[in-house]
């Protein structure tokens, strides 16, 4: 399957991001989305996002886990970062996700059953009952997380997966919970 | 500036990914890849996908972070994906990473001394030397980690950030290390 996506990228002419470009991203945004497949060519052009404009973060739920906060951290202080969105989307699959199934799948493919036991799966995969909800508990978790700086706006938005439409939830919180 | 996107979606008249689109990947495909900023409008294109084909992570760095294994554990067992590609790109802000400049940065701007101590920052950053080094290392812990099963195919990829233009690095390698 690579070989077709290699083909893909031989024709591939792109026009870049022209000279001006550069790892800091041209709008001070950051973009915490989700990885669902149906986001491919539909969340960039449906929130005017062109090369070099933000950072993408993508996870399993769009949440603020370590790898995002880590993210997070890097694009505010090196990468000049003034302004984060979290954005979930309609039949999100994180969206009672079946943890007792998931577990079953793996031990079934040779997960051992020790490895699966020093995890609480529940807990690490993240999962949630509702989208919306968990958009607006994500843009709190980042309001108050001690390792961010006070001065940064942090908004929750939610995009109907069929249109690419959005609709905001939560809109220009600044961050400034408790540093201590 | 979030109006500024908002308008651009009020004007966004998206096709969708179609009826059959849904959030299984349809090239049973999840791609790894970084958080920069110039890697919009280009990275998808430039491997030739379309909504709907493929899950897509992104961090800072593409590395195997604890968000992008639960994202790959969640993409492999519930969502199909048998095929995974690790993509880093040229002049990636995580190669060379100055940790003690992020460190000075954090304290001055508000971030606890307490906090940042009980952080190992080197380590939880997880920035690199170079980039080239880093695919090869995060297709090794991927090929190796426990909770992933034995039949994935992973590959390592490098883009170069200016035109698009991507190299192999490692080609199909099979998941099955230790499973204990």
């Amino acid at each position: 399957m690579l070989d077709v996506l290699l083909a893909a990228n031989k024709k591939f002419v792109g026009e870049g991001c022209g000279v001006d470009a550069s790892k800091y991203p041209r709008l001070h945004l950051a973009v915490l989305a989700c990885m669902d497949a149906r986001l491919v060519g539909l969340l960039e052009p449906a929130l005017g996002l062109s090369c070099g404009d933000a950072i993408i973060i993508k996870n399993a739920g769009n949440v603020l886990d370590e790898g995002a906060l880590r993210s997070l951290v890097v694009a505010v202080y090196q990468l000049g970062v003034d302004e984060i969105i979290v954005i979930g989307h309609s039949d999100c699959g994180m969206a009672g996700l079946d943890v007792e199934e998931l577990r079953r799948r793996m031990l079934a493919r040779g997960v051992s059953d020790r490895v699966l036991e020093s995890l609480n799966l529940t807990a690490w995969t993240g999962g949630f009952e509702e989208e919306e909800e968990n958009v607006r508990r994500v843009v709190e978790k980042i309001v108050e997380h001690p390792l961010l700086p006070r001065d940064v706006k942090v908004h929750g938005l939610l995009m109907e997966t069929g249109t690419g439409r959005v609709r905001v939830l939560v809109y220009g919180k600044e961050t400034g919970g408790k540093k201590v």
